[in-house]
């Protein structure tokens, strides 16, 4: 069973952690069959955790899980901190693939989606 | 004439910056005769600032600019941060349109985009 789980900084502003937990029950709808559980995670200042996320979504089941990075630069979070939370649960539960997809910068259909979010009036 | 600005917060990691001037060179080849001037500018720690990016835009010609804040949440720097930028030029140049779309994170089909993104390889 294929898991999606979203990682963002998290924030200080509830707000904006809320705007995420918004964001993924919109990609939980939109996933249909093809993620049955999608979750997100933080990677600090809000909750779950990424080893927690990634627990959430083993606990119910799944064994493939996508994480993604929802983060428009390839800074140290990106490169070093979030794989590190990843590689804990990796090493606790070694019978799950977790793949981690490049962040949303680096998304090929990001210029199309600017552009025409741009247009909107 | 109309041109794009995007504003992205700047960061001391050159490579960060030099992703947010790649992207933009992205757009400007797609925004083909919609935008005919398309631009970059940083809140800090880069250059050009939000003022300095407007002006490039109206010395090129741009009479109507939009402005499309490339962040996440919905935060202090989209709420009150660009908007007091963008205003310094408005006063300056009463003449020139200058529009403020909503921030990435609120695009409407972001969701799309990170579904479709997790699915590659």
């Amino acid at each position: 069973m294929k898991g999606l789980v979203v990682v963002a900084h998290g924030s200080r502003r509830a707000e904006s952690n809320e705007e995420i937990r918004a964001l993924t029950r919109k990609l939980a709808d939109g996933a249909g069959e093809h993620y049955r559980h999608v979750e997100c995670a933080f990677l600090e200042l809000a909750e779950p955790s990424i080893p927690d996320g990634l627990r959430n979504a083993i606990s119910a089941g799944a064994t493939e899980i996508v994480v993604l990075p929802y983060f428009l630069s390839a800074g140290r979070h990106v490169v070093t901190d979030i794989p590190e939370e990843v590689e804990k649960v990796r090493e606790e539960s070694p019978s799950v693939t977790i793949i981690i997809a490049p962040y949303l910068g680096a998304a090929e259909s990001l210029g199309d989606l600017l552009l025409d979010h741009a247009r909107q009036p």
